[in-house]
């Protein structure tokens, strides 16, 4: 099975505090990383934390507040003094594109190697992604600007071979291909053996859903229903939930609440206020409602299984 | 005595390494302090090594290289967020101006305190800022952009008072503040004795030169010729000297080269290329030439006296 996990680099809302960094996360699939926002101060949190940066070929940037991209430029910046050549793809709101394009003018740099920049609209969830072993597609969030998450999403695993019954009916090697992509299979005689009896289920789908940041959001619950794993932002503890709502933030407890509503496996809080010294007592509110919540921490790999 | 010294935020050149971060500096005149250059990261330096940034009032940008301003926005945006209210000034070359506007319009963001924003050129050197107690002029580097560095000039303090010859000539206190402003006696008889008779020089007026980046450039010598002290960057050791012309930047030979002529007080090396590990040698190079040099460490102060 490929390796699929998750790494903070920065859980903190909108100022550094504490040991958390600005917003990021790499995503880990089999051999390919994803970087998922991009605060200030990323390109040290991959150093730091000892990912091999060059492998990132694919960056998410969920909306244009600063703690969420104002380090992409820097690490543009310093692929290109490291003579990057492979292709790199963004995903973003438009408006990124001209902000990277003024300052790379303004340095007098062309980038050694090529940028794509894919424009990500908040109004609707999109497949954005379509990878060999991966969809990856958008969550509209609720904002003060425009926002999405990211739901990544493993394409359905071969079912597997049933040993005993295929040797029952003699199926021919050349037919267990199709029998792992779900195909019946006919016998000699025209009689027909559903692959249900031939098979047996592939292992499950993994996913991974990143929501941050968003005010508390009823119609994410059937896009992300039954995720392995989902992020939340929780900016603060539920007596702020009248602040946390103006500001288009939740609170713990509401992200608890989407991740009972959504039956996910497992629910990584971040992006804390840095008015919070101890994360115990926002955590014991997202536990009361969702048992397996998590407070997330720079520089820790949360698997996706 | 007022204090005169700058606190070195990072001073590793385009790619942060061993513990030195992007070019950034405090210059501390008295309770003022300004910030010279703000590399990706100024922000988490200006925490980590307790500089009180709400005392930033006025900000200088040498180039719009990323290493020098990729960390402004940053720092801006968290000000912001931790509303300040009290005006800033930014001096810098002119495209910045656009674009700190697009990703403050991007986020939504409307700064809580006015921001004054003076474009810089590089074509001749310039006073940008007369200051009570300074003079803040450009120094016309040669760079792959227009770049300036950045004169800070005490201006003249006050002749000392001679309390023998006033005494002998009746000086009356009333005239005591035109002679510390340079100005002669007048008796009651019409006879004027000189200025130099009644006064003794004033202390030193103290300066600070910072030059990063440029190439080789004699034309600096006359504009901080006796300066107190000189940063002048010094990105390669003597071996590269022609990549180093070719790149626009400077040997640690050649910014000691320049510090000798221009018979400055001390010499303060920064902006090492990643590429070395071990500073001593290129320090060996710069004192064989001028003894006072040094290489700055990130966090270290340097008195300019």
């Amino acid at each position: 099975m490929n390796t699929f996990s998750v790494t903070i680099l920065g859980s903190s809302a909108a100022i550094a505090a504490r040991n958390r960094g600005l917003t990021a996360q790499v995503l880990r699939y089999g051999r390919e990383l994803f970087l998922i926002d991009c605060g200030e101060g990323t390109q040290f949190q991959l150093k730091r934390y000892k990912i091999p940066m060059g492998h990132i070929n694919r960056i998410f940037i969920s909306h244009l507040h600063g703690d969420h991209f104002f380090g992409l430029i820097g690490l543009l910046s310093t692929w290109h003094l490291l003579r990057r050549v492979q292709a790199l793809d963004i995903y973003a709101p438009a408006p990124l594109e001209h902000i990277l394009k003024l300052q790379l003018e303004a340095s007098g740099t062309e980038l050694n190697y090529p940028l794509t920049f894919y424009p990500l609209s908040a109004e609707i969830p999109q497949l954005i992604l379509d990878h060999p072993q991966l969809e990856v597609s958008t969550l509209p969030l609720i904002h003060r600007v425009p926002t999405t998450g990211f739901l990544f999403k493993e394409k359905q695993p071969p079912r597997r071979i049933n040993p005993q019954t295929i040797q029952h009916y003699g199926v021919p090697f050349q037919a267990i291909e199709s029998l792992r992509m779900g195909a019946d299979f006919t016998e000699p005689s025209g009689k027909v053996i559903p692959n249900a009896e031939l098979t047996l289920p592939g292992p499950e789908s993994r996913s991974y859903a990143y929501c941050s940041d968003t005010a508390y959001n009823e119609s994410l619950i059937p896009l992300i229903a039954g995720s392995t794993v989902l992020y939340h932002e929780a900016t603060f503890m539920h007596d702020r939930a009248s602040s946390a709502a103006e500001k288009g933030h939740s609170t713990s407890v509401q992200a608890a609440t989407i991740a009972s509503k959504a039956k996910v496996g497992r629910l990584l809080l971040g992006h804390f206020s840095a008015r919070y010294e101890e994360m115990g007592p926002l955590l014991e509110e997202a536990q009361s409602i969702f048992k397996e919540s998590v407070i997330v921490e720079d520089g820790i790999t949360y698997n996706i299984q």
